[in-house]
């Protein structure tokens, strides 16, 4: 059978949590790198795989798609390999599963990826930075933390739901909150994923160590309040 | 068999997708409104059915529910008389619709919510509106418009991604443009849900129409040079 193609930049949360589903399922595929700070994801190319532009995308033989968690549900029903945890097939548990991938959208992502997006990648980007939107973000940021905790992580919950395993929910909102440090849970779906879960984050790493170096010099205060705050939360 | 309990406000555009999503397949559900302008989703009492405080949400039996995309995946999965075009069964299918689902939490809905909030809501709800926020909303909406219309509607299809018949997605992107009057697609969609579709969108037309009337008393111009602007898109 011919490998799937997954088009992805390890910059993109939702592309690590498609490889990380990928490698963790013994899924057979070809990774290709869309580079965004290369503008990649914008060529006439790449538009015939995803009009809309975004990584992560995939091809399965004429099949294509897009959109991360589309991708996920996609990925957990059509190979049988995929253990039924990931994706459950009771409609019940499933739901619920659905409301957190749903939720995700307009809370958590929209949270993390603003600040992100105006601390960390905007100086890469050449893009200019606004402190409202840093503060609006970080509110929200904040809130949805303090939503997962309490609601779908309650009681000590090893996994979202207080599932003995994890499910695309737990993938997507880790990787998405990966830049921020946050450290039981993801020990948790780490430790279920190693060592891919590594493996796919090393570019980020890089960009990481270089954006402290890059803080560092130019004597940057800012980040580390915002990364207590976070840490502190949970 | 007990009926379903919606929690719902009818100026919620996703509560009233999935009130017409009952209507239209015959579900049988109880209408428990929530009024967001009374804010009566930020009680104790609704938060136990949903602690995110929003609408729409159901409960049926001991189960509970919220996010409406859930919802819908839901009421399609567990209820035998839904068809089968709405959340279609083939795995193919169904993923090209859960990535519009997807995209439409950080696109159309990002756009219209925000554009909404901001030149309709604010008014009533006391909030201030920020011109930039208009101003960005008003791009991201006029783009996800154009996206719907290249991508997924292009070769004068009838419902999303050419259908002969209308899918979830179809139904909750036209309840969440429903206020900016689009009406080619929204009108057949109209007619595949009617009356249904009449009857859950009442309480939208009276909002309008006293705003209207107050615009016309303040002698507010700048919301019909951007409803022309979208209508003139499409």
């Amino acid at each position: 059978m011919q490998p799937i193609k997954v088009y992805a930049d390890r910059r993109s949360q939702p592309s690590r949590a498609v490889i990380i589903f990928c490698r963790v399922n013994q899924i057979d595929f070809e990774e290709i790198t869309v580079d965004l700070f290369k503008s990649q994801h914008l060529t006439a190319e790449f538009r015939k795989i995803n009009p809309t532009g975004q990584v992560p995308a995939i091809v399965d033989g004429r099949f294509k798609l897009y959109e991360s968690h589309a991708i996920l549900r996609y990925l957990a029903s059509v190979f049988p390999g995929v253990a039924d945890h990931w994706y459950p097939a009771d409609l019940f548990t499933r739901a619920k599963i659905e409301s957190i991938l749903d939720w995700h959208h307009s809370n958590l992502r929209r949270g993390a990826a603003t600040l992100v997006m105006h601390t960390a990648l905007a100086p890469f980007l050449g893009l200019a930075t606004s402190p409202d939107a840093v503060k609006q973000a970080e509110k929200l940021l904040m809130q949805s933390l303090g939503r997962i905790e309490s609601v779908w992580l309650k009681d000590d919950a090893k996994f979202l739901l207080g599932s003995p395993q994890p499910s695309i929910a737990d993938l997507s909102l880790v990787c998405e909150i990966m830049q921020l440090e946050i450290l039981i849970w993801m020990d948790n779906v780490k430790k279920a994923t190693s060592p891919h879960f590594e493996e796919a984050h090393e570019l980020l790493f890089q960009v990481k160590a270089s954006r402290l170096n890059n803080a560092a010099a130019a004597n940057q205060t800012s980040e580390p309040s915002t990364k207590l705050k976070i840490v502190s939360k949970l």
